[in-house]
């Protein structure tokens, strides 16, 4: 199969690493464009890559399978493009997908415009951005979403499928409102979730103080917002109406604790227990 | 130093191993006490504490320094005891202490009943629970906050200091206030956060499907609310005032996200992007 990469980070270049060592890696054959072209030119030079294309339109030529693997808002660009103009250099059949984190704009996009596309998104990452921080094993074991936006077009949802199998990853297909509440409830809402409670704790004047204490507990509550900045606001850009949907809801329960704290004479320590053994419940094995 | 160690769980055990390996272990004995001396049996059998007392009064004969290493509201419990009754057993002069994960409280209530008290918290912990779960280097490098109620005696505060240095961890000296406002910062807020997560995602009827898609992020955010109930209830029920303090403005954070996700005609990302990188600036390096 041979394949473009358009955009080339941390998701893009991880690929690229897996089907270079998949068992079947002599199938696969890999061009890959960049903005900056500096990734693509060390993927080259790693034998990870064949092509590191000058424009995106050189990385097309002769691709059946075409991967935007940018950020939610250039992968909207990147559409836009494929539909007026940048789609000339495209085979005739090619199937386009991609890995953003949000499918409902992007789906949508890309049926307007007539696009051969399936949606994908990998449920994998790591706080480093960057072809440098690429690894042959990131998707390894995890879920790959695919997102069918013809359904009659099962040769296209099949090579979106057969690319996830290479990259060692678990196709579940979805529709894209199913897809956006789930990653809303599980990644976005808490990266709102983590990027508030740096905002309101972080940034007070007791910092200083509190900051001495700080232990595994903090860290991994906050760590989601260390992460990139630009992939977090595409996020919350792109499905800001799943996001908020998710955060009332969680309000609602803030509410609910803020009571039983302040509750007269001071907190029911059992309802308390209570509470917190059916949130421990409810969520059963860490994945 | 003769220590007494009440109620032996992960702390108490832990703070055993750590002293049956310290430099200076030769000068430390422990005698430990537990309701069920599950533990405390075989803490014995493995050469870690002494005495495995079969009362909290056996346990305090002849012993400097008394830890009190129960949960906080078992230690307000046993503090009750040692000002009523069970303090007969107690050597005069000798040293209490606790690991409690709030102070105010507790400085409060051995201070009403004229305990000889310095109040103690080891910023460490582990997921798993009890003696089994115990590690000699769980306090290693870690902060050991002490409290002093009583500032003009300085030989009952260096003699918690020199514990906590024995077992590996760094005194810091705070105030109850100061200690409870940021505890309830970097841990207790961050907790009740954790649990009201898993409680407006993990109940709700597509949770099933979206958590087939959970990954790394999901199971940080949600790690301490699968954390020990009756510990974490004591936290909230002892240190309510400063924790909902936290929480009102962790809401006021989050109405501001709301409202940036619900802009009329969608969010500005170059403000999302602005608030992203003003958290993770305002964080720092992690913990």
């Amino acid at each position: 199969m041979r394949v473009a990469i358009l955009g080339f980070g941390l998701i893009g270049g991880s690929l690229a690493r897996a089907l270079s060592v998949a068992a079947d890696h002599e199938s696969w054959s890999v061009g890959a464009w960049s903005p900056t072209g500096r990734g693509t030119r060390q993927a080259v030079a790693d034998g990870v890559v064949e092509l590191a294309a000058a424009s995106a339109a050189e990385a097309l030529e002769g691709r059946e399978l075409v991967v935007l693997a940018a950020p939610p808002t250039a992968t909207l660009t990147l559409i836009e493009r494929l539909g007026d103009g940048l789609n000339v250099a495209l085979d005739p059949g090619a199937v386009i997908t991609d890995v953003a984190s949000t499918k409902g704009a992007i789906v949508s996009a890309a049926r307007e415009r007539g696009l051969r596309f399936v949606g994908g998104h990998p449920m994998a990452g790591r706080d480093t951005a960057g072809y440098v921080a690429a690894t042959a094993d990131l998707f390894a074991g995890r879920p790959w979403v695919v997102v069918p936006t013809e359904p009659d077009d099962q040769a296209a949802i099949v090579a979106v499928e057969t690319l996830a199998v290479a990259a060692g990853a678990r196709p579940v297909r979805m529709e894209p409102t199913e897809h956006d509440a789930a990653v809303a409830a599980i990644s976005h809402l808490p990266l709102v979730v983590a990027a508030a409670l740096a905002e309101s704790i972080a940034t007070g004047g007791d910092w200083p103080s509190a900051r001495r204490l700080a232990a595994s507990g903090w860290r991994d509550m906050t760590r989601l917002a260390r992460g990139d900045v630009a992939m977090g606001s595409g996020i919350a850009a792109t499905n800001a109406p799943a996001i908020a949907a998710r955060l009332h809801r969680f309000r609602t329960v803030l509410d609910a604790w803020l009571a039983e704290l302040e509750r007269p004479g001071g907190p029911d320590e059992t309802a308390l227990a209570d509470r917190l053994a059916a949130a421990r419940d409810a969520l059963g094995d860490p994945p």
